[in-house]
């Protein structure tokens, strides 16, 4: 049975089998030129991970933005395939990248490496090109700043091109002050602008989309969560709005003053707490419901469809096969969310 | 490009490409071994939510489990187009019931309702076979006890078989201590008794993984997670263990003690907390990454691989296309999560 044949083309949201992803099109282009007036063209590199769907990055490329980012080789592949391969990042280390080598002749990717073992995998794959990823303060991925020359040396010796240098400031994210974050941002990145000079290239890669009205050291911000949004990015004053809501369906409603809809932590991320609904509280969810307790029990009837906001749009889109793109009640498109898995 | 394209087959562990599901084949048969000495055939009604994996089903039916639980339409239709269709309960409410009437030739399916709705959903989707879901405690799904024989009644008036009534205390399933569960399961399922007297029918439907031992009130238990496990259930006294495990790879070392792997939120339900793992402290998840803090950071190298135990069993197996069956270090079978979705 594939996948994709128990959820039909719907004409309207009425139609649209629960649970699923409603993206509301007008939010989502206003998001797009909010960005695209920001950082415009080659200054942004729309991350692929937020929303792993080649239809939107499609879109992205037509609006002027070429270069993407990848956290998989699974999206790389995709991107490729799709045509969109005119400048690719796997912005992530991977041992696993022959399958990336195997598309040099088909597309311009780039790989991040951030030690011997990632660079001679990257070698031996036939990767033509690769970036040094520098650890700014987020414990994770990224080699020590005054390493980045050395692997970059080791690079070039092994015929590969070095574009330059990344470092994602993950940790300041959701730092909430103005003041404070342009300063922690700043000392983040003075790290990758410093292996930047030891590992040359043009490029300086960063940033996401908590901090892509504050990052100006870099030549590029990896942003990709802005096109939808979720109440956790809304925290902050950030000029996007939430466009991406999970749409239920209530198939069962108690006297006592609880509502259920068909929405649970299968079709939810929960990493970043429950999700938000405008007509009363969250009670809890489980694996494939949600208990809601509404300002207004007496308001609401099996069979009425809701409306609630991801906590974080990331892992919330990679549990669903689809985005449909709505405008007021009608349809307007169904995206396919095929970059998911590895 | 098909879902699958990019997850090739794999004859040994260190050959599957990561984050990946593993699950010990031993394991797993001394899971099922130990609820079939417990509860044989159909006194075991296994919840296929929990594995979302038609093979599992077919291991279930092989061992004497004819009937099986489902929490969605899209897993009764699996089911049926497996084959495993002679009896099949979608334990749960939906008005997206049309479509499992139209496999009422092909299957003996039995829908649970709980309102006026849910039921004229089933009698004009054509479904010939429904079961009262009584609340039992659980703020979810379920109608008032004093409602249940009205239901049935009307359901019955309307040509339906009323085949008896369920009940989840899915709030009673983590209660540790054996006397204070017991007494807590029985008040609890003395009303799903009190309601079956109201219905009629042969079937008293209910339990789960954390009260299979406890729940002799019921003429079946909805189990699934046991064949699993998870760390969650773990901390109960079960006759089962950790069968899954996340397979991950170390892509980074960090000399200030940390390393980083390729399995984050994508590939692990967080709403039960963090995975474990055996070498030492889970720092923190991102969208396709864990940071871990070794006991012995000099042991881990780039291109290691890890294995974590999950929190949560079922919504972690909804995010991955396949289970690796393996025996020591060889893989022993893949099978396809085929019910995933809705």
């Amino acid at each position: 049975m594939p996948e994709t044949s128990t959820d039909p083309s719907a004409d309207t949201i009425e139609a649209i089998r629960t649970p699923a992803l409603v993206v509301e099109s007008a939010v989502l282009d206003a998001n797009l030129a909010a960005m695209d007036a920001m950082l415009p063209g080659d200054r942004l590199r729309p991350h692929v991970k937020a929303f792993k769907t080649t239809s939107l990055a499609q879109r992205l490329s037509q609006d002027g933005h070429h270069g993407f980012c990848c956290a998989t080789p699974r999206e790389v592949e995709g991107l490729v395939a799709a045509g969109l391969g005119a400048d690719i990042l796997l912005a992530n280390e991977s041992l696993d990248v022959a399958r990336l080598g195997a598309l040099a002749d088909d597309a311009q990717i780039t790989v991040a490496v951030d030690s011997d073992t990632t660079l001679d995998a990257a070698i031996a794959g036939g990767i033509r090109r690769v970036l040094v990823d520098v650890e700014v303060g987020l414990p994770r991925c990224g080699c020590a700043v005054e390493d980045a020359g050395r692997l970059a040396d080791r690079a070039r010796t092994a015929g590969l091109e070095v574009r330059g240098v990344m470092g994602y400031e993950g940790h300041l994210m959701m730092v909430m002050d103005p003041t404070e974050k342009s300063e922690k941002v700043g000392s983040s990145m003075e790290l990758l602008v410093q292996a930047s000079g030891d590992v040359g290239g043009d490029i300086v890669s960063g940033g996401g989309t908590g901090t892509c009205t504050t990052n100006t050291w870099c030549t590029e911000i990896q942003a990709g969560s802005y096109t939808m949004l979720d109440t956790d990015y809304a925290k902050l004053d950030l000029p996007f709005e939430i466009a991406i809501n999970v749409l239920a369906t209530v198939i069962s409603v108690n006297r006592k003053g609880w509502i259920v809809a068909d929405a649970g932590i299968k079709s939810m991320a929960m990493d970043h707490g429950n999700p938000t609904w405008e007509h009363g509280d969250v009670f809890f969810l489980s694996d494939e419901h949600i208990t809601l307790a509404p300002t207004d029990p007496a308001a609401w009837s099996v069979g009425d469809t809701i409306r609630l906001q991801p906590a974080h749009i990331d892992p919330t889109i990679s549990k669903h096969q689809h985005l449909w793109l709505v405008d007021g009640e009608r349809v307007a498109d169904r995206w396919d969310v095929d970059l998911r898995h590895w």
